[in-house]
């Protein structure tokens, strides 16, 4: 593909049938070449490696790009990228992800330093890219108004209003996750105390498990025995009925509750849809309590157009291709 | 003026010089002829008496029209309204207007009827045309990221995104005063406990120092003797330092922190902009706290960008004028 001006490429995106997705965690990249209508035409996956530095996870991402630029049977129209971090959306630039160990990385100039052909790219905060997955593709077809929360080692959020992502003023919008519900609470790496993510995420049931334990209430929890505690044997206890474990799912109920709320009160979605690892095993043990405390908090006119749904997204690379087509739909717009 | 197309009225709204803006009250109609850049040329005022019912009420909003039209100099471009309750505003629907009795009124649909000339009508929920007032002429002026919080005899909040309203799927968007802080706390009007507006509003006030006095802590409080209570009283008694009153306004400060707390973690905002009766004469008794409040529920940067602020708007006329550009502006997108 040969050098193309910005004006020429946005014309082809918009006719374009193909782009490339690439979900940039800390442990795996996963990549995709995914048509306009979501279907995966290949797929490939490395680890991410953060510790050998920008350098190399750029260049693992590149190699990836062209590999999958060489499957597409037709016109490209461009990257999209999920990343960890606070994301400035406008200059590609990833700021503050942990996870990676990036101050300040312009990954969306980065990355096209290292590929041999000009393609549009575009960068965006992970759990935002899989909220215009779920749109574009998912479980929010067709619906303008919506939160996707994600549950897995932490809280991540999308919010797409009017049909498109809410970023706010300097990109930390949807930032639920470190919102403190209870400013005495759990110790949370972020410095604050009580934040939404240690009690609602894997990590976080563990700890609530942990403190049942200690307490010695409720009484009757077998996860005292049969080697160290992590989010999946707690769910698993869970189900088959653990009343450590329920409690824990309980509490994590409860606050996503609050979660629900705020979103609703604020933004008045018609759909919040739940995703990440524990989300979707844990839906049933913790949608339904999260609802019972919904409707202590805000009032039935409010609830009757909501539908709380599971993600319907197949891939995160998938979510990343959708950044594309909201780019490009974006551009159209303008 | 006589009777013209949609697309004529929309065209020669773009280019016209003045809007009519009436803010629909309880207990009175204010409206304003209003020009292009926000100078108010002609007020007028009547009582609502919402008693005499919904054909009295529009019959005196279209007299008031009718009057402020013949000032105008140049062309007209519509008329703004906001009023309280839940608003279809792409159908000019009132819904639930408690305060005025009104269940469900197609208010802009009665106006024209009740008008001899034709005029684009747009309605909207009041705390969101203040909103857009801010945006339009106040506060927030250049400022595409903010909330309007407005603290009265309520409180009411109306969001501005990306330069335009968030309305959310139903209409029910910003309604923060009746989010539920507390399901066990004091009962709202609205069916639920705790609500917000029961401790943040004129009467929330009122009610916290009762409970106050009533316990006999904090002690010393002269509010006890010398009359029935007001907000006016409790304020005037905090600002001299009463240990109830003060009280009351701290436990209302640190619930606006709560609030402040989820905007900003949902909405990444630019500006809180603070309005209302009790929200200007109670802001130094309120905004520092509730400051502090956030900032122990919220990563610091998220704050870097944010500034809290008052309102600026001279009337909620002019405020309601603003809706008429706003909806011209939205047309000119679509």
């Amino acid at each position: 593909m040969s050098r193309r001006s910005a004006l020429s490429s946005t014309i082809s995106g918009r006719s374009a049938s193909y782009a490339i997705g690439v979900d940039l965690g800390a442990t795996k990249i996963a990549a995709a070449l995914v048509s306009r209508d979501g279907r995966v035409v290949a797929e490939k996956r490395v680890p991410t490696e953060p510790a050998l530095g920008e350098e190399a996870v750029i260049g693992r991402m590149a190699t990836l790009v062209q590999e999958l630029s060489q499957e597409a049977s037709g016109p490209l129209a461009g990257v999209g990228i999920g990343t960890p971090g606070y994301v400035n959306s406008a200059a590609g630039i990833v700021q503050n992800a942990v996870n990676l160990g990036w101050q300040e990385v312009p990954l969306a100039q980065r990355l096209q330093a290292a590929l041999p052909m000009h393609l549009d790219i575009w960068v965006e905060n992970d759990a935002n890219v899989q909220a215009l997955g779920e749109y574009y593709f998912g479980a929010a077809r067709g619906c303008d108004h919506f939160v996707f929360i994600g549950i897995g080692s932490g809280l991540g959020s999308g919010i797409i209003s009017r049909g498109a992502l809410i970023t706010g003023a300097t990109y930390m919008a949807a930032e639920m996750g470190h919102l403190s519900l209870d400013p005495e609470g759990r110790q949370c790496a972020c410095g604050l105390r009580g934040c939404v993510e240690t009690v609602v995420s894997g990590p976080g049931i563990v700890a609530s498990v942990q403190k049942y334990l200690a307490q010695g209430r409720p009484m009757g929890s077998r996860l005292a025995a049969g080697g160290p505690l992590t989010p999946e044997r707690v769910l698993q206890a869970a189900q088959e009925g653990d009343p450590a474990a329920r409690a824990a799912f309980a509490e994590a109920a409860s606050w996503l509750g609050m979660v629900f709320a705020a979103y609703v009160a604020i933004l008045n979605p018609a759909k919040i849809v739940i995703g990440g690892g524990l989300g979707l095993s844990g839906f049933d043990l913790l949608v339904p309590d999260a609802m019972g405390e919904l409707r202590r908090r805000v009032g039935a006119q409010s609830l009757e157009a909501l539908q709380v749904v599971r993600s319907q997204l197949s891939s995160s690379a998938v979510g990343a291709s959708a950044l594309v087509w909201a780019a490009a739909g974006q551009d159209g717009q303008r």
